[in-house]
């Protein structure tokens, strides 16, 4: 019998979270004030997120305890599976060995709880009332929403209209765990305002919903804290209970990765499962590979500047050092959501700058077709976010059967794509186009990033 | 720590389907062939099915090997957790331990690929080319596509109209899974055009959906068979997987029930869960009740008739002898579609006439309630079918508390309601309704069951 999956047992849940920054040749530069440039302190943040929060976002210890309430709700879902890929293996008849771990057996559905789980639980420790966030295509604010809930939390979430009047099955999870859903822009906020003032039409924009999230925060300090699902060190610290997980399972399929593959809008699912692994590779000499993997529509890792921006378009977050196309820069509609950010993650940013990962950008249609092959052979319909890392493990085991060899391949199944079978059902009709914007295109938000 | 989740290696899954029909001390009467009324044989039940799923349907064996085609594909999400709902328990102060099978993480999101899978490979091992079925609220259909594809299967869905205008989702899980989906009554078959014809504007039935399926499948007897997704004795014993793992892993949390909880539809994922546990009362002497739940709405067990009738509209299948409110009963149009059908299996039936085990009808707002406590609670959002056991486990436990004494309850959670949110708006807008049907109404159609 081939083995197909790798449990670990609740009592074999890592206890500890890896922070990639101990380990980096170079770290990040630190952010900016936005409006001074200077270093931003942990109290400077803390009026924004969770005094713990703003500790781990500017910590440099190499592991970080996770809180037993917190592992007590992790439990409802993980550890999580180890997969071992053999339909898709057999489909496309390599030599490659590839193993998934998936993230998408989360009650939200996704990776996105790793960290809406802590977030609300150190708000609740500090006395905190409501939280606010944004969410794109809605699988950030449905975990918030779930997680929140659990420790007695309001949450306002603020979805960008296009995908709440696209996906109204994300805003309806949202209200069953008992969290407010706002079209952005709304009249709730100045910034929301004045975007409907500009255009009482306006569709939003996941920068745009940043800074109203952000803004009605800011104006309760005494009772509301900002949460973010993704860009910021201290998200990716608690995503990296996936790659701890999956270290010891790969030990357990006595294999190690030859490469292995996250795809990235802010960066945290990629941050989850490789950090880890590049622990190993830094600390312990493992021979490996990491591929970060964007949409051609919104290249910021391969065509993006790497230097400091913003992370909405209010200007209330740090500068952050990151690879940015800018903060105006406005991918096209694909489906892809959680992908359609302008900037990635500091400590990404950095690594790829050091030539310690790679990156490469694949076109929508071969990732839906990725997507279609992944869900007739694995049974899974893998969310069109994650179809962007089976497309890239899918390349990688068609290269070793070209050249003959072995080659053990790791992506991260970031989630199940059952609400998001629009895009599905558009890639099965023969609607999807690829879209690679110009030189020209990015050139008009590039000179935000100050370099 | 106390424990959330009691998981199974994949080496531990069950590798035999329990038959209840062995320990039954009073076995159902046999199907009737519908015009002539004398007993069917695997021979003629072999023209709608595959001869070995007519075989099973027949069998009286206790115990039927999974073939390793069929665990290696249950592989793929199987085993699955047992877990203990402590949010739950906590929410509700109650001294009972409450413990709950997740059926809800199989790639299709309910329990219905147990069956679909080993249906698919039988029809495959016998040559079929090509597979017919109905579904109502999607689930069946889903399932079968899945597995179909697994096993290079043309999948045709025959779904009720409603279903199929009011859940595109399920249509598109199916087309993405490489299956066509119908909207019945189409004009495909003689029974769809007759319907049509009655009704241009007809919304269809899960009665005149199967019989649009079996219909088709009859129609090409050298290339397509007809698979059924619940009711049928086969069915069941593909879904004793469920409790077969569940003793398992009760023992590995060392209690055992004092009360096993399933919804009832047509009886699969209540039998699933209940037959292994019957088994250990009829033969091992445990003291355990056992309970199936229907919605108030669709009262078969509690007010249909015993006797026999067809399990479709046009009678193309067997008479069945079975609870039925008779063939023609309309339910109104709850939310939990899976349980809106109007007969249960016979072996369901007979237990129940004899006594052995327990039925109860609960309100669809009572339901809808516990159903949002448990998402509150235990982080899942159940299918609309799944909350009517959950609305009974809560009454056990908040008896065990009035009573002060201790209770092991033990139900199955049949899916995740994650494409069925709209029944969660409804409910959280106050738009829900109950309704019991008069005995004048259920009159109507009773007459249908030949007693």
């Amino acid at each position: 019998m081939k083995r197909k999956k790798f449990l670990l047992e609740e009592t074999q849940m890592p206890t500890a979270w890896y922070n990639m920054v101990a380990d980096m040749p170079h770290r990040p530069q630190p952010y900016l004030d936005p409006k001074a440039h200077t270093p931003i302190t942990e109290q400077t943040l803390s009026v924004m997120i969770a005094e713990e929060l703003a500790r781990q976002e500017l910590s440099t210890e190499r592991f970080i305890e996770i809180p037993e309430e917190v592992q007590a709700m992790y439990r409802i879902w993980r550890p999580v599976p180890l997969v071992r890929a053999t339909g898709l293996e057999r489909a496309l008849d390599t030599p490659a060995h590839i193993y998934f771990k998936n993230e998408g057996v989360s009650p939200v559905g996704s990776h996105k709880p790793n960290s809406a789980v802590p977030q609300a639980y150190y708000n609740f420790k500090q006395g905190v009332k409501r939280l606010t966030t944004e969410t794109g295509a809605g699988q950030w604010g449905s975990a918030l929403a779930f997680a929140g809930r659990h420790f007695g939390l309001d949450v306002d979430v603020y979805m960008v209209r296009c995908s709440y009047d696209q996906k109204p099955y994300r805003r309806l999870m949202m209200n069953t765990w008992g969290a407010q859903c706002y079209a952005s822009p709304t009249m709730r906020t100045a910034s929301g305002r004045a975007a409907r003032a500009e255009n009482p039409a306006a569709m939003g924009s996941l920068g745009l919903a940043i800074s109203e999230a952000v803004e009605a925060a800011l104006a309760s300090p005494e009772t509301t804290r900002y949460c973010l699902g993704s860009v910021m060190n201290h998200v990716l610290l608690h995503q990296t209970i996936t790659g701890e997980e999956a270290i010891l399972q790969m030990e357990m399929a006595d294999e190690m990765p030859d490469v292995v593959i996250g795809c990235v809008g802010g960066g945290s699912n990629f941050g989850g499962i490789a950090f880890p692994f590049l622990r190993k590779k830094f600390c312990e000499g493992a021979q490996l590979r990491v591929v970060a993997v964007e949409p051609e529509s919104c290249p910021k890792l391969t065509r993006g500047t790497f230097g400091y921006d913003i992370g909405d378009v209010s200007g209330y977050t740090p500068l952050i050092p990151m690879y940015s196309l800018g903060h105006d820069f406005q991918p096209s509609a694909i489906h892809a959501g959680g992908l359609r950010y302008h900037g990635a993650g500091a400590i990404i940013s950095q690594l790829l700058h050091d030539g310690l990962i790679e990156a490469t950008a694949v076109p929508q249609t071969e990732t839906m077709q990725a997507g279609v092959l992944f869900a007739r052979t694995e049974g899974i319909i893998p969310a069109p976010e994650s179809t962007h890392a089976i497309a890239v493990a899918i390349r990688e085991a068609l290269r070793a059967k070209a050249e003959g060899c072995a080659r053990t391949i790791l992506f991260n199944l970031s989630g199940h794509g059952t609400i998001d079978l629009y895009a599905y059902e558009q890639h099965l009709a023969g609607h999807l186009a690829d879209y690679v914007p110009t030189d020209e295109e990015l050139a008009v938000t590039a000179g935000q990033v100050l370099r």
